[in-house]
């Protein structure tokens, strides 16, 4: 089957999809976002040039998209040490428990939990100074796209509406697992989820996945290993409390984010970016879901 | 039996639980407390001169004891409407349990959990916008004694290592259950535990849950059907998640603090204050419990 | 205040509350039971004759009511050993609660949640060899009725709808907390809880609580420090999850039953029994918390 | 690298793993086994004969590898409907957790917990009228050995330790997932977990995961798609609370039992059974991980 004809029988089956589900509306600035929107890129491993339909080149907040590049950043640095401070399981429960947290005595389930996610910035921040920066530049350098950057209205607006964020940075710090001040580490988490970026730069900066931990300009980040155990991770852990039908459905390791994103990777092959407004009730873009459903029946493309 | 004879039994009790048991730690300014001190006060409701022994004259850090205050001048000003803020069952669960405000829906059990105290002191707040002069004002005034202050240190001190306050903090406003910002709350909450006063003096203070809501100048603090329910609430929930033993041995409304102090009310006849700051596994003073349960065995007192 | 006044304005206060509420219908045999049913009778301490108002001498479904005997009976024989069994802390959770048993390693927290009841039970059937006979035995004596006894079919219902009693059983087996074998333990449950009572019986049998552990015929069935002790684990946790809002509202201890019945005890002055088959949403008789709160009101009876 | 290499290394790898954990204890049964046992078996999808090594054709006790036989039979009848009677989520829990299943409302997390099997083999019986039997005769056609049966000691043994199991056998039938007597469920459960197998039956038998669907005989059991689910399962939830780790470390769907036994799947190219009886503190074989991640890290095999 040939892109044109991929494409329209996802954009096809995606339709009904774009209707359902609600916007995130916890914070004003993708509350206003417009549910309709559709985009999906598909960046191979031995091409520079996506391809992709829809509004793939409209940049949108990548929120939780964000945790698989600290993760990897740490993990370059950090190798199997990171496991120390936090866990590789499925949750079980929400994305922001706090009861979770407690019973686990402060050891986040797994990086991508919103408190695992803090675990992971606070080391990135120990390790460079400057986690956010540290992060625009490298999704700036894998994607091509020097113009990728915060956005100062959504970072603004979810510190302000960041009291279960701040609840869980004080219950790890409670149990010591911070380096730095909750408020340095809150506010580094809060600008890394408001980069804004489109689904072209976003398949292709999580290209190092799908090329088994080598970067855009050939030199690797993590070991072919390590890539693997990324992959493994958002398999078990990378759509919130949903990864089960998630895999059930789709079948292949995935980020998913609130502002309507989801990354995805075909090991050796591509990797995948998605992006639809509208969540179910896990958070999760329902058009998303859709079109990575309705590309894998079509192309028989899955890891199991 | 005359007031020696029953303070030397109390006495000689408590010396083995003296030994017993470790002073908090979790700030320096309470771990520096000599484990072997301690005091007994008991004021009687028709009478303005408390009796005691030993230590009774020393002052300690009251801790907890403040919530029982605050409660009050809530509820004086509140009445029953406090009761939507904050529920009156036991916990069932650890005093700092972030597991179960969440399962609560950031309703926290009761007003003595610290999540509840923390309701209570951001309304005292808002009524009379300094909570922590409210409180202190009124001990001065019940007690007689216009010296009893804040102790910066230990205030300082719990500030520095609240980070599960601020968390219980940040996660009740999160579910918009608090009316101040969280840092204003926390700092008066810190400043009310953090006042210094001795047996002799919270006796007095106490002495309108005895006298079913009347202040020492006679006045009203509250109706006695609520005197009644801050008494039922101290039976269920005033001894941390150990209020069943101590009704088991005890058998009196009681509330304890981390600083080795208890008070405890006998209806329409006393109020009694201990001291002693080793405590046991639950946060209980080891001599207090010793020493009320000697107490109402020698004398019958209890209100079962 | 004479009896007919008495009566008259808790008979008055109890209609509205008549109307509301559900009968208990998880089994057929309970369902049936007509919601505008009330009696209410008093026993003093110094009378062998209660006085009572309305349907106080129908009989009920004791249900957990049956819960304080066979503790009583277990207390008598095993004394403080006992809390070894079971713990006497409010539960903080529903009253059959699987999760709680699980946290707390087969140890129900009281011996008024389901569990601790099956705890009871299955020791008071090694001491005895005939639980269900034992405590029949001891409510005809109690009472002056030989007439009280089983109902087989509520037994019989019981025991087929009794999935979560059998899961509960199973759990304290697979932690070694019982002696006898589940169905026998279950069974004896069951017909424990059909016993058939009317409010007159139940407040005499439960005489002992108010006479400070003395029985009907003067012998001694607790010492004072027990009976005490069965009171304070009553007003910890003999109401179900709602132990705080009773202890607010009436402010003594009682059990409850969900056939409708409550025990209530003011120590050194008599024992109540109410009588309402309508629940609220915690398992509690809405007309006999209502006619306890107007008694209690009115009369100023309260421990606190 | 040929198979003499590859067993080699990887029967050296194993060989510490062997002094190491503890056999299941919980049945007299497995507690006999010899720790330092060893086997392992590749069936290839396109070969009738398997490759091995060790004890590759000494039966052990298959316990919990019986969940992904009756999964797909039941799965091959039912289709996407078993999922509305089953979850397929990650349980974050141990596998025997009461409180997740009464958390959940009866609807067990996933189908390889024990609550869910337990759905699982009563529907199973539903369907066949003999659960045990149709699972049994389904691994003798598989593998191609008549000889493959039940092993009556260990059925007993644990109908007599399987007071847990009967605990959630009946909290299931308390929210109405069972269609069939408790006893009957839990007495096929027992049975077909007691099924006594080698490694190079069960590679064989597990052909049809990696075949997409079609057995031994060419016939289609599962559609591509729903092997495919299976698949995705196991990797969420076929290692106990330790799929994480075993994904991270191994990278493949697998399926556990305390046993000793591993079957794991490498999607169009083989399946392996591994056996090694000590385990470690999740229920997984030590010896089997080992093997399991020397083999995947020598060949490159894995799905991520």
């Amino acid at each position: 089957m040939d892109d044109r004809d991929l494409f329209e029988r996802i954009t096809r089956a995606v339709q009904p999809a774009l209707a359902q589900g609600r916007v995130a509306r916890y914070i004003p600035a993708l509350a206003a976002v417009d549910p309709h929107r559709f985009g999906l890129a598909i960046a191979d491993t031995d091409s520079r040039t996506p391809r992709g339909t829809g509004d793939w080149q409209v940049p949108f907040s990548i929120q939780s998209l964000s945790k698989v590049f600290t993760l990897a950043l740490v993990l370059a640095a950090d190798g199997e040490a990171l496991w120390s401070r936090v866990g590789k399981e499925p949750s079980g429960a929400a994305f922001n428990s706090l009861a979770q947290l407690e019973r686990e005595q402060g050891i986040p389930r797994n990086p991508f939990v919103n408190a695992g996610a803090l675990v992971v910035t606070d080391r990135l921040l120990t390790l460079t100074g400057d986690a956010r920066g540290t992060l625009r530049d490298f999704l700036r350098a894998e994607s091509g796209n020097p113009r990728i950057d915060f956005d100062a209205e959504v970072a603004w607006s979810e510190s302000r509406h960041g009291h279960r964020n701040a609840a869980l940075a004080h219950l790890l710090a409670d149990h010591g697992r911070l380096d730095n001040p909750v408020p340095d580490v809150l506010d580094h988490y809060f600008w890394q989820c408001s980069l804004a970026m489109n689904c072209r730069d976003l398949a292709l900066a999580a290209g190092f996945l799908a090329r088994h931990g080598v970067r855009a300009d050939s030199t690797r980040l993590l070991t072919r290993s390590e890539a693997k155990r990324v992959n493994a991770v958002m398999l078990i852990g990378g759509t919130y409390d949903a990864a089960g039908e998630f895999a059930h459905r789709v079948g292949l390791p995935a980020k998913s984010g609130v502002g309507g994103g989801i990354i995805a990777v075909i090991p050796g092959r591509c990797t995948l970016c998605t992006w639809g407004p509208a969540l179910d009730d896990h958070g999760n873009s329902i058009a998303g879901i859709t079109a990575l459903d309705t590309l894998t029946t079509v192309t028989g493309w899955s890891i199991f």
